[in-house]
């Protein structure tokens, strides 16, 4: 997919590199993330794993989570997300099911990885089948899960998304 | 990697499916997921994506932010996942990010693709480079997001994880 980037998402960007800077002497992983809808930010966040206690505090994740809670809803169509450094898989998850439009970011999976971070590897086992993963991942298939689905299907008040 | 499933990984795993089943009566979507240490449970959740506004509440991503808190620390190492649904592409980041050693699982991601969920469609968007998949991934390489690894080496009161 072809884009032309504009002047503005240029200064979003480096904001968000900002923000990761920042972030940094608050305690957190060097990492940052805003979200704009219709060009003005929404959201803003860094990294807070450690300060956290939490491995999911990821700046993306924290972001969407923010925004989502500033627009009451799960749904950030049309909504843009600047990251400082390339998504982790988990993020870019995130970013799939919060159906986020577009993604800009400065460095890449690799450069995470020289700076001592699992995005690379953790994207290279994603691809593998469960049992070739470095977790163990086991599939118990005689403990019925489907039934659960199909109880979803006939239940009348859900809500798809 | 080889595993002996044993009967409380069956009685855990029906467990999680019971959550499950028991969150679509709350508003949340048919997924359910625990996590133990030293076989014992330390947290359960099910799914509150829709009535949270939050994307990232899914199961298993609750029930790591719920485990972390409550052992106050970010790092899950020695503990076991059991999810009634195989863990999606964001799930599966959280997993690896949190240090989970064993995952167990019943319905698998076709079965919740049959269900309308985008868990397959995400994990072969995962496994495509950023400028090959639906959402538009855009590096903009002339900002300079390096130098927040830099400093993050520098810093010496960081925490690695």
């Amino acid at each position: 997919m072809k884009v032309r980037i504009k002047k503005i998402d240029r200064e979003l960007l480096k904001r968000a590199v900002d923000i990761a800077e920042q972030g940094i002497q608050k305690g957190g992983g060097p990492f940052g993330a805003l979200i704009t809808l219709n060009g003005k930010i929404i959201s803003e966040a860094h990294n807070e794993v450690v300060y956290s206690s939490d491995p999911t505090a990821h700046a993306e994740i924290l972001a969407i989570r923010k925004a989502c809670d500033s627009l009451r809803s799960h749904d950030l169509s049309g909504c843009d997300l600047y990251a400082s450094c390339e998504p982790c898989p988990m993020c870019l998850g995130a970013i799939y099911w919060s159906g986020i439009s577009r993604v800009f970011y400065a460095s890449e999976r690799e450069d995470a990885a020289n700076a001592g971070f699992g995005d690379k590897l953790f994207y290279d086992e994603l691809s593998k089948s469960p049992e070739e993963r470095n977790i163990l991942f086991c599939r118990i298939g005689d403990i019925d899960g489907s039934r659960v689905f199909k109880l979803w299907e006939r239940y009348e008040k859900k809500i798809r998304y």
